[in-house]
């Protein structure tokens, strides 16, 4: 509970809550404006997410694949911003690549993604986040399931369920290399994790997340109707997810990596406030603080 | 090099070697006898493992399922048979199934599997070890890259590359919860692994394999030429693959377990010598000394 009043999404208590959704997940008061049609928007609605094939072209893959290479080819000095994998230099991911790449500023302010997070927010839209993630495979690990919003809401002060996020493959995301699992229909369960947030978690959060994840019986009965979704598809394709529908991935041993860039839209209506279960605000470079709308078209 | 003279398939040396498969694949001289048809002798040949939809009926699943989850469910005081997962109590596999229990004890000797390892080996066939395997999801850790016959031959003497194996899913393996993955056609090559056996290598190896495994380089090579094959299928499929197959699994976290029963047959004419390049041998309940046939039909 913080200064705004009643907290919606308690988390981070003695015990796991799970409660329903208080907000809409598609907050446009019509679809008529596209870019999504009717029935995109009904699926989104439904499943808490939506895969589009080839969203960006052959070239563009390239452009963005050598921009990503030049970023993790090396971890300049102290910069927090670049994450390497639990016991070693290999770079994971590294954030607000659109304040620090125009190329990436580019892709994250492009109008086919503006465009569609700005249908399903019904607003205009800013950049909460940005990130390029490496899986480099040999066994490099994945990420256990989360929602999210429950680290946002927690721990950066988002107040509703307003936000969406692109995640763009820069190389073939296959069965067997560790691509994206959501759950079906999850965003529409809160999990209000058991656990107080450790001081300073985004340090070792980054690189394998402990607090903040759900119970293996809250787990169960999430993917209990539905069966979880394995996110493939070639360089170029993309996911467009809720930020509460909840997602993992497993290692990837293959010698195939997985690249990513994944890029968070905000409304301007749902900007942050202070953090609702941690300590202390953490970085911007993990939780805009700059609310400035992205020019659409 | 051992008593029996050159050692055709040299490892665990200062460096990894590379070489040609040595051996044939398939040992009959006529398929016409039986069970395999002409394509599926063929498509082992060139793949190395063959896939069969439904080997179990939905009864004999249930069956086996329940005298899997009977031996899981505890580990008898210290019988180095029953192996846990990494940093818990959690039974990961139990060894020498065909013994300890008289339900998989009929399973091994089922004319459906000795009849197919027989046609393939072209001799009679004994059990060279058996397994039950579970990963039971929420995070349980995979298998890295390895071929059977580079552990067998170093550690247990298995002489030449006249062994197959059966794993058969007792639940859905599918997409998602860390199946078995092959690398076809990998089979044709022998990679001998850089790096000297440990002293009882087998203690630690079944948790978490690092002798044995092949480099970076090798296995990006193996995987050029053909997509890693994944293993999916409902409860009651089944693969049969060569011992040379190079294979491994990712992790699961999942909360769908993932179990399997592994029969592994060998050919009379191919029965164990003195480890090729290990210190000592390893106990019979990973490499069995008894080599009396198995009947048929």
């Amino acid at each position: 509970m913080t200064a705004t009043g009643i907290d919606r999404y308690p988390t981070r208590g003695r015990a796991e809550t799970v409660i329903p959704r208080a907000d809409p997940v598609v907050w446009a008061e019509t679809a008529a404006a596209g870019p999504l049609d009717a029935a995109e928007i009904t699926a989104f609605e439904r499943d808490g997410f939506l895969a589009f094939d080839d969203l960006l072209t052959a070239g563009e893959v390239g452009h963005y694949r050598s921009e990503l290479h030049r970023l993790t080819s090396h971890r300049p000095g102290a910069d927090e911003r670049w994450i390497t994998e639990p016991g070693s230099q290999d770079v994971k991911s590294v954030f607000e690549v659109h304040k620090i790449s125009e190329v990436f500023a580019r892709l994250a302010a492009d109008p086919r993604l503006v465009g569609r997070a700005r249908q399903i927010l019904g607003t205009d839209v800013y950049i909460h986040q940005s990130r390029i993630n490496v899986k480099r495979g040999f066994g490099a690990s994945g990420f256990y399931w989360h929602s999210d919003f429950e680290t946002w809401h927690a721990e950066d002060g988002l107040p509703a369920m307003r936000t969406v996020s692109f995640s763009i493959a820069l190389t073939d995301n296959d069965a067997t290399n560790g691509s994206l699992m959501l759950v079906p229909g999850s965003h529409q369960t809160f999990v209000g994790c058991a656990g107080a947030t450790p001081n300073d978690n985004y340090r070792t959060s980054l690189q394998m997340q402990e607090a903040g994840t759900p119970s293996e019986g809250a787990l169960t009965r999430l993917c209990d109707s539905r069966a979880i979704h394995l996110c493939t598809g070639r360089a170029g394709s993309a996911i467009l997810f809720d930020c509460n529908t909840m997602h993992g991935s497993g290692d990837n041993i293959t010698p195939s990596p997985r690249s990513n860039v994944f890029i968070v839209y905000n409304s301007i209506d749902n900007t942050l406030t202070e953090p609702f279960a941690a300590p202390a605000r953490r970085p911007t470079f993990l939780a805009a603080h700059d609310f400035t709308p992205l020019p659409y078209p």
